[in-house]
């Protein structure tokens, strides 16, 4: 089941300018991480029940960093589900395309998957069982 | 005061085709508008306190069908506050460009305001006091 949205990640590429640009809109930076397995550094900062969640590539090869020769911005949607497994395999059986066969471990030890663009109107589509 | 994501808004090319995709990720759509002010059919889907909309141009003139031409998917993230007009004063005092000077009509008679990406990191962002 689908529990509400975890984060929307953000691309950018000077994450102290990003912070300083949200800063100045009334939103504070809660907590900022070094993510090294995804090469990127990240800040959160929490909207009601959600986070948004910038996040700076620390590496050329990085995703992002990929995204970030393209455009920068709004780059995907998180998902809190209660059960990463069980939503995988139902949204697999209705034709939806993963990314992941298996849950992978992400920031923070949570696992995560993604869903193709191709299965959610072009947006990238990721879930979080916490 | 920022209280929550109100939604995030997703141009689709097919709007059928887009809430195909989404129930089949378990996601149901509660509602559907013709909103003829901003050249959109609209699907919202309920995200645990936020919404997803879904929107598809109903003329080429539309903000959506421009944004089409060059990509589909996530478009802008709608911020709910509790007082528009100070948030915008706010706002504008911290340096962020605004694009409407005054809060504008959106669907449903609530009050909107849209702050330039260039003051978001890349960020298209909406403000709405309901």
């Amino acid at each position: 089941m689908i529990l509400k949205i975890d984060h929307l990640g953000i691309a950018v590429k000077d994450l102290a300018e990003a912070k300083r640009a949200y800063e100045a809109l009334g939103l504070k930076v809660q907590a900022e991480h070094d993510v090294p397995s995804e090469k990127v550094k990240t800040a959160f900062i929490t909207v009601g029940e959600s986070h948004l969640e910038l996040l700076e590539p620390s590496d050329p090869s990085s995703v992002i960093a990929k995204f970030l020769e393209k455009r920068s911005g709004l780059h995907h949607i998180c998902l809190l589900v209660d059960d990463i497994e069980k939503s995988m395999a139902e949204m697999k059986a209705a034709g939806a395309q993963l990314l992941d066969e298996v849950p992978r471990v992400g920031a923070g030890g949570c696992r995560v998957a993604f869903i193709h663009p191709k299965s959610a109107a072009g947006v990238l589509l990721e879930l979080k069982q916490v």
